[in-house]
This record gives structure tokens, sequence and C-alpha cells, in this order.
């Protein structure tokens, strides 16, 4: 074996090797990363069981190096085994197709591999943020406030929850909530689960989660929230957070604020949330911003760009409205290794001790660049096409015959059954309903080993829906001719399903 | 305006376009961000104070989309204005240098834009991290248990807060721990300021944070732990857990595992969680892994992989000994639009439940890859290579006049005083020590404005260490002559300094 064989470690590898190997890589990603994936020239997934996938793929670390030959084969194999969420007929999760320019910024920012805690660590990444929270502060229409990028929506919902019980009782930051009468966070049956884990990890416990009913569009139902708000004042008990969901994870419902926000106020003043993960993107339209009337009367806002902004995974942002030391206060540790105050420069930068990560990855890079590359104007093109395709598609499906909406949409979800041929036209009772259950996981299957297309299932127990198909448009790469492909597919692949 | 000319938005861009785009920015990767950044041709900032660089840099959103050119030039902008964390002069944080096999792993990754929560949508990415994990829980010496990669060892390290508490008491997931007494964690005075924030972000407030002395090697003293476990236990309080340290954050001290392993099971089984996210690289060195000699006795560990592994940002792994179902049980929300129990294939693959976050990046093929790269006997010469680095920069500052080390360091930290020539010689008083103080931070100024060069500096209170200067090496590039330009450019910078 020779150093130039296995250049796998720093220490014998050249400059030279280094520089060829990744040269070699780039031209894989862009032809199995990005165009023939984008071009749907291959199958949204290769599927193999798991115990089939560990004999085929070559997962086991030895003792010795691979060469790099060897190396770039494994990485082709990882491309053929993965699934191609850029794939036009993607649409497994709340995120799809594939940004040029935000999968630019997410490469430029691996090769500068910068933690963001300090200004001095990122300079140029510290002041995009703050111009994008600025930014994301102004679409709510909030005057002033505080923010920061979080990985992913639940520490992001989770940060709201600290925030309020920092801001009811700052003792609770040195004494613990032992002793503190329950507090109780509002939240609708169609709210994301993160609550349910936060309720966990922050000691409050999933008892004292209210769920409220919501209406037959899965909208929050304001007198029911209010009566609930009733009832814990009544009891004792601390209401702590009201929660709101613009955009619920299946349904993609809004719940209105307006109505919430009056609650919120005539009971206290309780910090109101919003949990915009997914429906937050309408603020950046002119067509569909009025789904988030009264976003300006919210205290905090949880919005993932990763999802129906397409920007690459993950870039999720937090903002606070007014209330500007808050972040600092509850969040900070002052370790002096990190944040000293004898720095020479303004350390007002250092945004790191406002959140409770040490370090930071760089998810405002690929977000920016992409708000640059489109400007305002250019994603409120791209997110309003979203939301009318999801329209389009609950059209088509309303005229295709076997096909049945859940509800029309409001977001960019679209929501459906298919009913085989074998349930057409039969009584909806109980059988009924236990029969097309079976339905939605069979196409899946069907679609997963073929490989041409991938969507979700699940069921809506609080609404009664047994297993339907969710389709979540977030890329504005999606056409007319993918959305008939879905419904074609569907037909072709449970014609014949006997349930 | 034509549409060519500012493809910014997937609807107007064409597919060569975009690649033309992506391909200028291989170019512009290879060469600002891997090739001028290794080979140290460029400074390692070019500081600008942050209203110069508001000046400077055009950060603004606007309504109109820039042209593909604009946004190139953004791109090199970006390069220009950042901290270059592979420069062979950077040692501002715990991780350095800049792996190939990382830096492409991060990039495929980057492409496929893929969260890792179930099987069926990164069932490559599943069995990497399976293979991983069980990897991690070898050279850990368990024989059985769970993991999961964490967005850094904060959060990896409050799993184990989450389980310890919830092994002790299941129905603190419902009920919340109102009614229970307070919970005490034992962490030493060098220990990380992630359980402080987790302290105030789980309810259970800093004040139960229990803080052991620790000897002049930063060590955790057993016998204060065990007067400590003894007291709260005679206060009626619970003890919690005992999150020893293994490479503490700046003296790199590593708590000795099998006297506090001994203690936690005297008293009852107490949880005996490791922060190992600086120190855990030693168990990949046959010459180093004494160092964590104990760690099969432990109950969890965290590692982050992105520090002295130099894995890119971020890459965290949480294992737990044992204990195979606890994780899922503490965790998990069980989803129904996730995690179906009607899915075709086998769901114990499915791990997003394991885990508080919803979307999770795939921080796991960049590692995967490295280590395939390396193999086992690759990452052990890279690890003991900075190891003996360390060794030979504290030799290097005992020789040298006017530099004195703080300690002798056992990891690959070496924290050390430059003592100016108005200093040297003088009686070491209070006032001495205040004028010391004053050293670091007017050299690190200096060659921050200078850009040659970047390394840390704080105080250490608890150890009664005014500001001193830290070199943490997680780069395996690194060479004697990065280490003799260390001390040769702060002799420069600091010579004629007035304090």
């Amino acid at each position: 074996m020779t150093d130039s064989e296995h250049p796998g470690t720093m220490m014998t590898s050249s400059r030279e090797s280094e520089k060829e190997f990744l040269s070699k890589v780039f031209d894989l990603i862009l032809k199995e990363g990005v165009e023939k994936q984008l071009n749907g020239d291959c199958k949204v997934v290769n599927f193999k069981h798991p115990e089939e996938l560990l004999k085929t793929f070559d997962f086991k670390l030895q003792d010795d190096p691979e060469t790099t030959e060897r190396l770039l084969e494994l990485c082709q194999d990882t491309y053929d085994y993965s699934v191609k969420t850029g794939h036009p007929q993607f649409f497994n999760t709340n995120f799809n197709g594939q940004d040029t320019f935000g999968l630019a910024g997410a490469m430029i920012s691996d090769s500068l591999n910068t933690s963001q805690y300090t200004f001095d660590n990122a300079p140029v990444f510290t002041l995009m943020e703050h111009e994008v929270l600025g930014k994301i502060r102004d679409l709510c229409g909030f005057e002033s406030g505080d923010g920061i990028l979080t990985p992913g929506g639940t520490l992001a919902n989770l940060f709201a929850v600290n925030l309020a019980r920092y801001r009811i009782n700052p003792d609770f930051r040195k004494q613990g909530i032992y002793g503190s009468k329950p507090m109780k966070i509002f939240v609708s049956d169609q709210s994301h689960y993160s609550f349910v884990k936060g309720a966990v990890f922050m000691g409050i416990g999933t008892d004292n989660l209210v769920v409220i009913p919501t209406d037959d569009r899965g909208k929050m139902i304001p007198e029911k929230l209010e009566e609930a708000i009733i009832l814990v004042k009544e009891q004792g008990h601390i209401p702590l957070m009201v929660a709101a969901t613009c955009g619920s994870t299946v349904l993609a419902s809004y719940d209105p604020l307006e109505p919430i926000a009056d609650i919120c106020e005539r009971h206290g003043d309780i910090w109101l949330h919003v949990d915009a993960a997914w429906g937050g993107g309408a603020m950046m339209t002119r067509k569909y911003r009025h789904l988030l009337k009264g976003i300006h009367r919210v205290k905090s806002l949880t919005w993932c760009l990763h999802k129906m902004m397409g920007v690459p995974f993950q870039c999720t942002s937090f903002v606070v409205n007014g209330n500007k030391d808050l972040m600092t206060k509850c969040h900070a540790a002052n370790a002096e290794y990190l944040f000293q105050p004898d720095k020479f420069y303004d350390v007002s930068y250092d945004t790191g001790d406002k959140t409770l990560q040490c370090g930071r990855r760089v998810d405002i890079f690929k977000l920016w660049l992409m708000w640059k590359a489109k400007g305002n104007k250019g994603f409120d093109a791209e997110t309003t096409h979203k939301f009318d395709m999801a329209r389009s598609l609950a059209d088509l499906i309303k005229n295709t015959e076997g096909f049945q909406l859940v509800q029309e949409p409001e977001c960019t979800n679209v929501c459906f059954w298919y009913i085989p041929e074998c349930l057409r036209g039969q009584e909806q009772n109980a059988d009924y309903f236990k029969r097309l259950s079976k339905v939605a996981p069979q196409v899946k299957e069907a679609m997963t080993l073929e490989g041409t297309m991938l969507l979700t299932f699940q069921p809506n127990e609080v609404k009664s829906h047994v297993n339907f198909f969710k389709v979540g448009i977030g890329s504005a790469r999606v056409k007319d001719e993918n959305l008939a492909f879905i419904l074609e597919e569907i037909q072709r692949l449970g014609k014949d399903i006997k349930v």
C-alpha cells in the first residue's frame, strides 16, 4: 500500500491528491446530486429493506483505509441507494425540490466550517443573521425584538416556552420549578408534537398540555381556548403560554390569530407564540399573507425556512416581538472562555449566549444567498406558485374519479384518499373505513418498491380520518405534469388493490 | 432585466444556467475555500469592526434579485471577510483544519438534503449511523445500548439528564417535576456551561447544580464528590446525575472515571454521564486511551466528533450503555404522521422518535466517509499526532523566555501566558496579575487586526488564573513550524506592550 493510494489521513496526503479527489466529488455531485436528481433521470428511491441494504452496501468500518477510487464508489453507492428529495416526484416530507442557490450557500458554509457564536469567529454570518432576522420581524410587523436561528422547529418552540416561563418568574432560573403551581401550555389538537416532547424535557409534563379542539378545518376554536384558560385559572394553575399553529403539520390549518390574541390579552397578557414552522412562508406573498392576520400581536414566532421556502435543511428562525433583553437574560450562562467582556470590538454582536447551544452551525448563509438571488419579489412569486399548485392539485382531485379530498387546502398541503374500485359505491360504515385505512399503506409500498414517486400517508385520529395521502408542496419546480403524475401513478398502482 | 441575467427563481432559471452557476461556485470553493485557506495564502481574517463591515459588505436584502455575476462577487466577498478556520494558524476554537473527506461528505449530504428521522427517508444514512454508533459503543466497551447524533454537545448532555430523570421516576413525563424534591446534578468546577443552561431549560434550576472542586490539574476530586452526595442525601434531595468531564473546555482535564464510578455505585447507582465532547478523541488512540480509563462503567457519553476528530461542524454523538429502550420511552411522542406502525418495513430502524428533534440533519455521512478513508489506524495516527503536537508546543513554551505554561497538558489544549518585557522579573503581587490580565487581550487585538494568526484567551476564575492564551489542536495538519510561529508572532506583537 502506498500513501498515494490511501491518502485518507491528513499526514500522508498531498494537497494535489486532495484537490483531485474533491474535483471528482464535485463532478459526482453535479451529475448525481443535481442533474440526474432534478431531471428525474433516476428512481426517487431504489428501495431495499434494511437487511438487504446491509448486504448490498459496504457499511463496515475497519482498521485499514480505503483507496480514493473505492471511496468514490462508496459515494456513488450512497447516491444510488439514497432518497432523491430533489426529484420532481418526491413529496414525502414537508420539503422538496433543491434550490441551486441554497445548495451553493450550504457548500460554501461547509468549506468555511465556522461556529456562529461570536462575531470574531463569524463576522459576515453574524451580520447576515442580523439582516435576515430584522427582515423576518418586519414581515411580522414587530417594531423591535430579538431572534436567532435554531437547529429545527422543536427547539424554537421550546425557546418560546422557556422565555414565557422566565417572564412570569425569573427565580425559576435559579431555583427550578419544583415549588411552582403547574404551568399550562395551550395548543390545538392539530399542533406539532414538539410541545409533547418539550413538556417532558422542560419538566412541565404532558398532563399540563391543554389540548384545545379545532373546527372542521383544523383551526383552534377560540371560545374553547377561553373556556380552558378560565378553568385553569379557577384551578389555581398558571396559564403559561398559548401556542397557535399557522400551517399545521398534516392539514396545514391556520389558527385564527386575532381572536386568540384578544383572549391572551384579556386573561393577563399570556405569552402568545406562533408555530409557523410550515405555514410561515405565506408571509412572503402578497396573495396569501392574510392567512397570518394578527401576527404582529404575537410575542414569538417559529418559522422553518427549510420547509416551504426550500432552504437546504436545517434553517429555522425564532423571533421575539419586543422584549429585547429577554433571550439573553433567560438563556445566558456568560461563559468566560467565549464571551470575554475585554474583547476589543462591540461584543453586543456576540449572539451565542442568547441560545441554548454552544457551537452553532452557520445556517444563515444559504438563506441569505437565496434571498439575494430571488429578492422579495422572487420569493413572493415562488411561494405563490406553491400555493397555487396546491389549489390545482386539489381541483384535479375533485375532478378525478376515485379520489376524495380530506378538506379544501388553505396552505400548500393537499390531503386526500384514493378509493380503489373494490370500495367505490359501498356504504361508508365502520367496515368501509377499516378497509379504506389499508389502501394508502399498500399503494405506498408499491410506489416505494417501484421508486417512481414518494408521498406520505397518515391517519388523523382526532378528526377520525383513516389513513390518507398527503402531498406537501415545498418546491417551486413543481409543474402541472408532476401533479397529474401523482394521480395517474396512484391509479396505476392501486387499481387492482383488494382490501 | 432578462430572465437569464436574473435566474434566481426556480421558475425562470434553466437547468443549464443553474449548472453553470454551481460549476463556478465549485471553482470558487476549490480556490478560496480549500486551496488558499489550507495553504495559508491569505490572512486568517481580514478583520473589520461591525460598523465597518456593514459599510464594506452589501448585506441588504431587497425587492429585486441580483445577477449571477453579482452573486458570485458576494460569495467572493464572503470568503474575503470570513475567518478561515482551515488556515494553518487558526487555533481560535476547539476545532481547526479542514478534512477533505469530511468536506466531501458534507457537500454530498447537502445535495441529498435528507431529514434523518425515518428509514424510508434516509436508508443509507440510517444504517451508517447504526454502524458508527455501534463502533463508538465498542470503543467505550459498552456491550449493548443505544444512541443518536445530536446538533451539538449541549443537547447530548441534556439528553443524559432527561434519561436520568425519567429513570428515577417515569411519572415525571406526564406530571412534570412540580411536586418533586430538588434534583441535584454534580459537575466539576471545570465542567461545560451546557449544564447551567440545561438546568434552566429543564426546570431544574442552577441552584441545583452542585459544583465539585477540582485538584490543581482541573480534575474533579472524588472525595469532595462523595461528601457532596452524602450531604444532598441528608438534605432529602435527589442525587440525579454525576456528569464527569473528559477533556474540559479550557484546561482539557480528564476527571478520574474509576473512583467516580465507584462512588456512583456506592450511593444507589446514580446515573454517571461523561461529557467527552472535547477529549473523547483519545479513545481512538492506543497511546492516550488510558485517559478515559473506566469509561465502560458510565451510563452515557457525549462526544463531539466535530472537535478533536476534525469532522465538519456539526457532528455530536450521544451513546447510552445498556438501557436499550430508555431513549425511546423517555423521548418518544409517537407522532402518527411520521412513525406509522403500518409501514411495510421494519420500523425499528426509524430512529427519529428517540430524540427531541423532529427533522434531523444528516450529520453521519461526513464522519462515516472520513472513517472509511482513514480506517481506525488513520484516526489513531492523526489523533496521536494532535496529542503529540500539544506536547511539543508545551515543551517549546517551557523553553522560551517570556512564556509560561498554565499547566502541563494532558490533552491537545495548551494554556499559557505571555509575559511581556515590562513585566518580567517583577514581584508577582496583585498589581502584577492585574497587569498580566491585560496582555492577552492586547496581543489578541493585534493579531486579529493583522490577521496573521488567531488563538483565544480567557481567565479561569476558579483557578485564579488571569487571562491566558489557549491553543486547541484539532487538526492533524499542524506541524512544528505552525507551533513555532505561534510563539514568534506573540513575541513580535507583544514585545513592546506596556501594561
